[in-house]
C-alpha cells in the first residue's frame, strides 16, 4: 500500500480512528457544513496558527510532536483563562508528499493530548499547501465564577509563576530551541533532554489554571508564550509597543492608576541545570536567558493574596507556584536590581 | 511612510480601524489570550482555510476581494445551517513583503461583509508565511427551532436551489474562474463581469438560510461549494467516496432506507447568459458545466413541502427558490434523463 493520503475521505478515516465521534458537547456528528455544539452561557475562545518554518521545523520535530504542540499551545491559552476545555476545530494544511503514516502520527500526537483533557475534535478543514501548517480554534467554560485575564495589577501585588516542575523551567524551552537549531535533534536530545522536551512537547497547565480560577479568582493571569521580558509588561497592562492596553481597549476599570513596574529576583540556582549548562557552553548569562525565554508555556500571575499560593499548590498535584517578585509603581522592569528591556539587561553588569 | 506592517501592534491598529471593538456578543475586549463570549444554548461552528494558489490567486484577486471571500465562504456554511451569525476569529498568514495598504484592503473587504451581517471579529492570530492565507472560525445561533443539516431525504422530495439572482447562476462562478485563469482579470471582467464577480465576491445567502430554517425546518440543506454533481450525493446522505454517510457517523435515524437518487431537469435557457457564452466560446455543454459548477455558494435543499417555497421567497426579498428536480430511489443522479457522475455525463449525447 502506498504511504500517502489518497482522498479527503481517506484523511477522515484517519481522523475518526484517532478522535471519538460522539461526546456530550456535540449535538451532531462530524461531517456536516457546521458542528452543532451545546454551550454554557459564557465561553472563552482562542485561535492560533502553528506553521512549518515559522513555529516548528520538520528537521527536528517528529510528526507526533507537531500534532501535540499545535494543540498544546492552544490549550495553554485556555489555561491562562482558568478555563475547562470543551472542544476544538483543527484546520490542516498538508503538503502533497506528506506520507500517510506521518499524518497518522500527527493526529496521534494531537489526539493523545486531547484525550488527556477529554477534549473532542468537533470539525475543521483540510487543504493542500506548500508547507505543513495547523490552525486550531479552541474554547472552554469557566472553572470558577469568572475567566482570568491580564491587567488589574496594583503596586505591592506578588508576581508568581505556576510551573509543572522544579527547579523553575523558565528559559528551558529557549535552551531547547537553540540546542536543537545548533546541534540537531540527536545531539541536542542527548545533551539537553529536558530542554528539548520543553520545546518539542510542551505541557499546557490546564489544572493549574483551573485551581487558580477556583481559589483566587482575582488573580491576573496569562501564559508565557513570548518570554517573561515581553509578557510581563502585558500582564501589567502594557502591550509590547509600550502603549497602555487601556488606550487600545477603552477599558477604564483596567487602566493602571500609576505607571506600573516590577522588581524580579531570580538566582542561577533557582534555574534548571540544563539551562545553566547551555549558558556555560555558550557564554550567556542564565538569568538573562531565563527572563528572555520564549515558548515557556508556564503561567504568570499577579495577586494581592500571596498566602493563597500554598492552597492552590495543594489543590492539584504536580505543579508549583513560585514567587518571582513584586509589582511596583516604578514604570520599569528590574531584574536583580538591574533594568531589563525586551532585549535583555540594559546596563548589564555580569 | 513605508508601506509595510512594522509590528504586530501596527497590524492591530489596522484591525481596530476596520472592526468595532465592542459588541453585545463579546464579554471582554480583544487583546487577551482568549475572547470571552456570551453564548446561546446551542451554536453551530465552522472553520475553513482560504489559501493563496489553492483557493485564490493574487494574479487576479484584489486584496479587498480576498478579505471578502475568505469570510463569505465561511458565512455560507452558516447559511446552510439556517443560522444567525454571531462572531468569528480570523487567523492571517502574511508574507513579509505584503504592503500595509494591501493588508488594509484585505481587512476592509472582510469588515464590510462582516458589518453587513452585524458580525464581530472576536480574535485571531497573525503569523508570517511564504504565501498569503486565512483561516476563519465562525459560529452562529439558531434562527428557527433547530439547525438545518444534510440527509434525511426521501423519494418524492422536491430538490431546489436558493439563489440571489435570476437566471439561475449555477455554474457561473465556474465560468468566472476559467475565464480569469485563461484571460486574466482585465479581459475576463470585460467579457464576463457577472461570472467573475461570482468567483471573486460571492454573496453568502444568510437571509435565505434563515428564512428556510424558520418556515421549513424539516428541509435538508447544504451550500454548494464543490458543485451540484459532488454536493447532491452528500445532501442525499452519500459522501464523495461513495460511502454512506451514516456508516461514517453511525446515525441510524439519518440512514436512507433505500438507495437514493435524483432526477434533475435543467435547460440552457434557465442558465445565465455569461455561462452560455463561455460554453459557446469553449465548445462546452452549458448544462454539464452548470452541474459540475464549483464555488457556487448557492443553497441546495430537499423538502417534502414544496408549497412552502413561495412563502420562503416572500419572507426575504432578493432571493429565489428554484425547483430543479426530485429525489427518487434509483441510486443514480440523472440530469435531463442522462446519467451524471462527478466528472459529467457518463453517456453524453450532446
Amino acid at each position: 500500500m502506498v504511504d500517502r493520503i489518497t482522498s479527503e475521505n481517506d484523511f477522515l478515516v484517519l481522523v475518526d480512528r484517532c478522535f471519538d465521534l460522539t461526546t456530550p458537547h456535540q449535538l451532531s456528528l462530524r461531517g456536516d457544513d457546521c458542528a452543532e455544539l451545546a454551550m454554557p452561557e459564557a465561553i472563552c475562545l482562542s485561535s492560533d496558527l502553528f506553521l512549518e518554518d515559522v513555529h516548528f521545523r520538520t528537521a527536528y520535530f517528529s510528526f507526533y510532536e507537531i500534532g501535540h504542540k499545535a494543540l498544546a499551545v492552544n490549550l495553554s491559552d485556555l489555561a491562562a483563562a482558568g478555563a475547562v476545555p470543551l472542544g476544538f476545530n483543527m484546520n490542516l494544511i498538508l503538503p502533497a508528499p506528506t506520507p500517510r503514516s506521518a499524518v497518522e502520527q500527527l493526529l496521534r500526537g494531537m489526539s493523545e493530548l486531547a484525550a488527556a483533557h477529554n477534549l473532542p475534535l468537533t470539525g475543521g478543514d483540510l487543504s493542500q499547501g506548500q508547507k505543513l501548517g495547523l490552525c486550531i480554534s479552541i474554547w472552554g467554560k469557566q472553572a470558577g465564577r469568572k475567566f482570568l485575564r491580564r491587567g488589574g495589577c496594583r503596586p505591592g501585588d506578588t508576581l508568581f509563576i505556576a510551573a509543572d516542575s522544579r527547579p523553575l523551567p523558565l528559559g528551558l524551552a529557549r535552551a531547547g530551541l537553540y540546542s536543537l537549531e545548533s546541534l540537531g535533534r540527536g545531539n541536542a536530545l542527548s545533551l539537553a533532554p529536558d530542554a528539548c522536551k520543553r520545546h518539542l512537547l510542551p505541557n499546557p497547565l490546564i489544572r493549574a489554571g483551573i485551581a487558580i480560577a477556583k481559589l483566587a479568582p482575582e488573580t491576573a493571569l496569562m501564559d508565557l508564550s513570548d518570554g517573561l521580558a515581553r509578557d510581563l509588561p502585558r500582564l501589567l497592562g502594557y502591550n509590547h509597543a509600550g502603549l497602555s492596553l487601556n488606550k487600545r481597549t477603552h477599558s477604564p476599570e483596567h487602566a493602571p492608576a500609576v505607571s506600573l513596574g516590577a522588581e524580579i529576583a531570580l538566582t542561577d540556582c533557582a534555574l534548571h541545570p540544563e539551562l545553566l549548562a547551555w549558558c556555560r557552553r555558550s557564554g550567556l548569562n542564565p538569568v538573562e536567558q531565563a527572563v528572555l525565554g520564549g515558548e515557556d508555556y508556564l503561567l504568570l500571575g499577579s495577586t494581592d493574596k500571596p498566602e493563597l499560593l500554598k492552597t492552590i499548590e495543594a489543590e492539584a498535584d504536580g505543579f508549583y507556584c513560585l514567587v518571582i517578585g513584586k509589582v511596583n509603581d516604578s514604570g520599569m522592569i528590574m531584574v536583580n536590581g538591574n533594568e531589563f528591556s525586551q532585549t535583555g539587561f540594559d546596563h548589564f553588569s555580569g
